[in-house]
């Protein structure tokens, strides 16, 4: 059993605290691994397909032929909205941000049905298979057009694209898509997860749990950040001028927007895997420019900041990859959340087993002695 | 500095475990004191209003007659709500738990300002000041009535009431209601306030914090069970079956709600400051019925757990304060809610100072090792 000693200083962003035991995944950090359920991401990657993951995650096993087949139609049968999330969808301005639409859209799902109670896995399966819905029927609705229903006899993620678009999506992307899907599926204890964990430990419904995790995913320091990358990459415009961006940029101290992270200190082996789809989903001038500026901003940041060990982390190649489908880039934090429900819902889950409140203490910094004087006394 | 010594065990619930400075609130447990910003709670209540507490919380001191006319106007001017939330509450089904149509209205409200960005205080009392809309117009609507529009004359507790009935309630119990929003409105780093300032701390916005709060107030470890006191007070009926009720929960190792606190080793001193208002606001036979099974059950707790240190909590007497005002039982979690939010929105402003991202560390319990397999190649 780890041991570490905590002060208030160090613990203010419980680094290295360990706040749970988890048998759903693990990163190494040291060794740039992830870990699902005993497989490497690698493992996975390309070969498991999203629904496969989310048995896994939930289940703690792949998946036989019986009961993918199960899972699959489980999940294709409850995509579509109950008629409440719809009218609370169809009442948000066309201007919403879409994670305060998904936010609020996937918090109706649990009035509507409604979901309360301990957490169970036919919640979890309903949850994660509605929110591609909520999204799609958003961004359908925002741009003037009529929402898509749902089709049964689509994969998740080529569901996903159908909805958008109104097309059967090219099996390129939806492989894209789908390997996006289980490679951000869950990450250990990040700030979303350990969100849903929160509110689960309070006995609160795992409805409650996953809306608290889309309003920690939506910061910037954790999901709410892929849609930069893209936005540098378009300044940065041609191949020709990485070098001098990414120079005025390090030299005005502005912060790359794709590398550094927490918990990895080498390569995030989620961004080479990703690195190989955006490689075969994009234009190839695109993932030029993206390989170019990856490959200037590492050698300029090692150079400038030896003492710290920045690699590409996992929202620079998302970034990538989910604008080679097709995706607009303010969906992206959204769509991060499509993959993400599945890690947060198989965590209340497991929290729930031996739960205890999580309840931490706090260091008073203030006085304790005021005397009350009425208003009319008030400096 | 305090330093404790933490391992996964331990920190499994975070207790003791300090995870932020704070000179909001502390929770004194074993000396049965709560400090909001240098004043103990008993130096408010009764005396300072809700508005002043908010004023206190988030701004650091108590107004002065300018400053209280300033934030009283703000907030009465604040707290119809825009078309969409409306919209959204309006689709929920009369059935909805109170909690979920708070949580999805509160959501809303973040789409349709919107709300975004750096929090700010002026978004921490918008929030505040549109809490009891949203809980008295789906009250209002689930009962087949017309939602009744706030009344800026009103204080935040008379509105509240008034917006709940449509008459101007007594002024005893706005007295009582007002008291009960000082006592609740924050309370150290409690479950609802630590998963705010979580997701506060990706750089998320106010909203997404707030809705995280509500999520996590829903548990009933945590702020849902009140309503259940009441049901235990109605079983028990009248005061010569308190004893024999009593001791055949007890006996069959029934938990007893409103007894007990992971904080306070001593009486809450919010319970005894709630137990007076009670005793104002209720009949002399429901006080009657309260009193006495709160000292025979604490009587009994201590008889038979002498290991334990098991006192009245807040819930107890909050629920019969609220019910003394006429709420609907299923509205007291709503009603703790429209008085944590001051709590929750000023923690998240102060989470904002030299935030650090609140990332902890699990402990995998899993295998590392494992080999994908095809389906059909599985068991």
């Amino acid at each position: 059993m780890s041991s570490v000693s905590t002060s208030a200083a160090a613990a203010k962003g419980l680094d290295g605290v360990v706040v749970a035991s988890t048998g759903i995944s693990q990163v190494f950090g040291n060794e740039g691994r992830l870990v699902y359920r005993g497989y490497s991401i690698g493992q996975l990657a390309g070969k498991a397909t999203f629904e496969e993951v989310c048995h896994l995650l939930w289940k703690g096993h792949l998946p036989n032929q019986v009961e993918l087949d199960e899972i699959r139609s489980m999940m294709s049968a409850r995509r579509a909205l109950p008629e409440a999330v719809l009218a609370t969808i169809k009442a948000m301005p066309a201007s919403t941000d879409p994670m305060d639409d998904l936010r609020t859209g996937a918090s109706a799902i649990g009035a509507a049905l409604p979901i309360s109670g301990p957490a169970t896995y036919e919640q979890a399966l309903t949850l994660t298979a509605m929110f591609p819905t909520i999204v799609a029927t958003f961004d359908r609705l925002r741009k003037g057009k009529e929402p898509i229903a749902p089709r049964a006899d689509l994969s998740h993620a080529a569901n996903y694209l159908y909805m958008l678009t109104g097309n059967i999506p090219h099996e390129s992307h939806v492989k894209s898509l789908d390997t996006y899907l289980v490679l951000l599926a869950d990450h250990g204890m990040n700030a979303s997860t350990f969100t849903a964990r929160v509110i689960a430990s309070t006995e609160s419904d795992i409805c409650s749990a996953v809306v608290g995790g889309i309003g920690a995913l939506k910061g910037p320091l954790h999901g709410g950040a892929p849609a930069l990358v893209m936005d540098m990459l378009d300044q940065i415009g041609a191949q020709n001028n990485i070098k001098p961006w990414i120079d005025r940029a390090l030299d005005g101290h502005i912060k790359l927007m794709g590398f550094g992270h927490r918990v990895y200190k080498t390569t995030d082996p989620r961004a080479e895997i990703l690195r190989t789809m955006a490689q075969q989903s994009s234009t190839p001038e695109f993932f030029a420019l993206a390989r170019g500026t990856e490959e200037y901003a590492l050698e300029e940041l090692h150079r400038r900041k030896s003492d710290q060990r920045l690699y590409t982390n996992v929202e620079f190649y998302s970034a990538a990859v989910l604008n080679s489908v097709g995706l607009d880039r303010d969906l992206f934090p959204s769509t991060f959340a499509i993959s993400r429900v599945s890690g947060w819902t198989a965590h209340v889950l497991e929290q729930m087993v031996g739960n205890r409140l999580i309840r931490p203490q706090s260091e008073y910094t203030g006085r304790t002695d005021l005397v009350f004087t009425p208003v009319s006394e008030r400096p």
